[in-house]
């Protein structure tokens, strides 16, 4: 049987994680108990999140040094003691970062992908892809012909929630880290505009893109793009927020903007944590794969081969330097 | 006939206005059209709002340098040419700082006052209380057993805010800024507790209040005060933003709290402008006057004499002097 492997936290970093936080170490195959299953890691997600979960701050409960890291993974059963599951089936669970993990039946899901990549259940169909439905039909609730924003517009989350709320007949403005990105939210992601917001003129951009004013505006970023924001609202916004990568590679927490207009335009701000709407999750699966079959929903993975390519994929994504879903194809083929 | 005398803005202030940037002059009588009335002030209230005003940036319309004051008034009909009002009539309406005005039917309202003392219509049966109540029933929703929290809880909004959701069975806190003004919270107001900001251990204080956290936030000064009140949020808390004191008296925008505990505490934050819901003003007056009656609802007026004693009580409110709803007896009796 195969070497199992797994990697650790090293040091919890005071701002961005740098690859250098972690180690791949050999590890004993798991021991299963009655009714356990024995699981190889397909795929792994890493997500923004986990640059808080490793400073010890997160509401999934924080990675301490010595700990082998979180995250949800799609595996292959290898070994099942349980009636329901045989060598082969696909399943869903948070595995972490490991090659084989031992698992309950009741921590994990039957996959079964019905024409969609499989890791699509990590991105578009799992939890960024839930967040951005939660946030978007739930919170954020753009009507037709209504002018909606997100940031981090070429991000897992960013995306999906575009594409959502234009679904929904919203118009659609998305903000983004650099040319190409932008180029790809209008062009394959199909928003209406795409500002980026490392140009210097880009809250003029914004203020183009809007001119009736931002009627929902979901935040993944915080910080300055948040503050370049609010003076754009319309009457009776909704702002979601969702992420603050401002906030999780600082050292301390960043101050706020100014909240005047949240009183003048009479704004609903509302905090989303995605945990609060599992129960969304069967229904946005079953639209959400129905508009991929469609055309009607597109998603970007980045893709890096193997669990010691991790350490520093993570923290790329922690830089903004990922473009797309970041997925770690931890098995071959 | 007597003299009409009214108070003009001299210069807008950068900060916090002084009584020096009016003056009170001599002015013509007012001259009728056909169907109106004329009217003479007996109260004109005093609101933190005109700070805001007087510098051009208020939702109600600024007052520019040599404009006369707008505010608003309770005053008897003196002289009618509309067949629905006669002499001696108590009007309510935005008659500004004038001893006399011309007025159109349309822009008054007639008064009753039903064993409430008339003056209570600009406090906390008028705007101030009206704030109160929409805010508390409509954005902060407290449920019997929640802890509500307000600032500014000796004054027009606050006291009557902390009091409606008394009345509908929360534990209610109070924020004030001397030791008088939170004895005066409790004993009178029946809040349960109150915080003195001014003391520097005040954020234990508001910490051991509220023990299990705070369920909804009535906020009036924003800033510091709000900024020491997020990290204590329950889950799913509600933030009413109704004033920004803090901001009304700067000469630039202010940044906000680090909007962190928003996100993990699944909280609302709303921003309260009264004009949206002048629709509750008769279901507010009715229940707040059979209150007062009833002795479930207490207020506390500041009364100063004399038109020509405007300007000195709103620098005072404006610089937070002042304790209780501001009003200025225009005419003696």
């Amino acid at each position: 049987m195969s070497q199992n492997q797994e990697v650790v936290l090293l040091r919890q970093p005071e701002t961005r994680p740098v690859a250098a936080d972690f180690e791949l170490r050999d590890a004993e195959m798991p021991m299963l108990g009655p009714g356990d299953l024995l699981l190889e890691t397909l795929f792994l997600s890493l997500d923004p999140y986990m640059g808080t979960a490793i400073k010890g701050k997160h509401l999934s409960g924080g990675v301490r040094p010595g700990d082998v890291m979180p995250g949800e993974t799609i595996a292959r059963v290898v070994e099942s003691l349980h009636e329901a599951y045989e060598p082969g089936d696909l399943v869903q669970t948070r595995g972490g970062w490991r090659r084989f993990a031992r698992a309950t039946v009741q921590s994990v899901q039957k996959l079964t992908p019905g024409g969609v990549p499989v890791s699509a259940y990590l991105g578009v169909l799992g939890m960024p892809g839930l967040t951005a439905w939660a946030g978007t039909v739930r919170l954020a609730q753009p009507l037709p012909g209504q002018c909606f924003v997100v940031s981090a517009a070429s991000g897992a989350v960013g995306s999906a929630a575009g594409q959502i709320a234009r679904n929904m007949g919203a118009r659609v403005v998305g903000i983004a880290g650099s040319a190409e990105k932008c180029a790809y939210v209008r062009d394959r992601f199909g928003f209406d505009a795409c500002v980026d917001y490392k140009q210097s003129d880009w809250r003029e951009a914004l203020a183009a893109a809007c001119p009736d004013g931002i009627d929902a505006y979901f935040d993944n970023v915080g910080g300055t793009i948040l503050e370049a924001v609010l003076p754009r609202l319309a009457l009776g916004a909704r702002i979601v927020l969702c992420g603050m990568m401002q906030q999780y590679v600082s050292a301390t927490p960043l101050p706020g903007p100014a909240l005047g207009p949240i009183i003048g335009k009479r704004a609903t701000m509302k905090g989303l944590v995605v945990y609060d709407h599992q129960d969304q999750l069967p229904a946005w699966r079953r639209i959400g794969a129905e508009w991929i079959r469609d055309g009607k929903l597109h998603f970007k993975e980045e893709r890096v081969a193997g669990l010691e390519s991790a350490p520093a994929a993570l923290e790329r994504l922690m830089a903004g330097g990922n473009f797309g879903k970041v997925v770690v194809q931890v098995t071959p083929g």
